[in-house]
């Protein structure tokens, strides 16, 4: 998002709000087009908070990967396009990711049954392969039922 | 522990092994002392590898967090630190977290009864309090009973 509102600053557009995290989850900024309309530009492959989840209790599918050194084309497009994909599906509640040398996912779910469904998925199902052949030297999967949940 | 072993090969020490992932999931490289002796130099706060947990159930405590955006003193040491104290604790099972925008922990324990004895340890419930108050703009903790896992 920042690096979007670089250039599009630099192009000479007339911005309205600069990059901010919204109460929603989501980093955005927001541009004013010659028609006087406002425009909010976000992207929602960056999780900026933790997912709004309901009261327990529901499922986590806890996923933690850890790559390949070489960087296969068609990694982050796959990745991006999943995450676009699970939240379409029944009893998506919310995804939350970090990367550093170890990836983590956490997905949530209304049920195990919501996570299973979302698992045969058939696009998913062909990413999970080519996660296994390619991308991925070792992962783990975890489905958990979440029992108790708290924060700030 | 790349930047390390950079300072000790700078230094003349020789140098047995350079720096590589381990099966174990350390990252660590390998000196040899005027003695002859051999040291392994690695750092364990650099997960390299998912958590080697034992067959279900068990609990996790998935902890996801955003940070405020001062970056505060105290708040990587203490992190450290309580990933060494975690781990000595019973019922301790492993850790995985990963860092980007969003922070997300995931600490394993033998049960539930073995993760509230991990919250109520004095020293964590200390760092716990310095959370709330300065390094977390929000965090979410659940905690979870692993049902399935599987993986590659």
């Amino acid at each position: 998002v920042d690096a979007l509102f670089a250039a599009v600053r630099a192009s000479g557009a007339e911005v309205d709000a600069e990059p901010a995290d919204q109460p929603w989850g989501l980093r955005d900024f927001r541009l004013r087009d010659p028609d006087g309309y406002y425009l909010r530009v976000t992207h929602d492959d960056e999780p900026t908070a933790p997912a709004p989840t309901p009261e327990p209790p529901y499922t986590a599918v806890i996923f933690t990967s850890l790559r390949t050194d070489t960087d296969h084309p068609g990694y982050a497009e796959t990745a991006a396009e999943m995450e676009r994909l699970a939240a379409a599906q029944p009893g998506y509640l919310g995804i939350e990711s970090a990367k550093e040398k170890l990836g983590i996912t956490v997905s949530y779910w209304s049920s195990a049954e919501h996570a299973l469904g979302w698992k045969a998925v058939a696009a998913h199902e062909l990413a999970q392969q080519a996660g296994r052949d390619r991308w991925y030297r070792q992962y783990r999967v975890r489905v958990a039922t979440v029992e108790r949940e708290y924060g700030l």
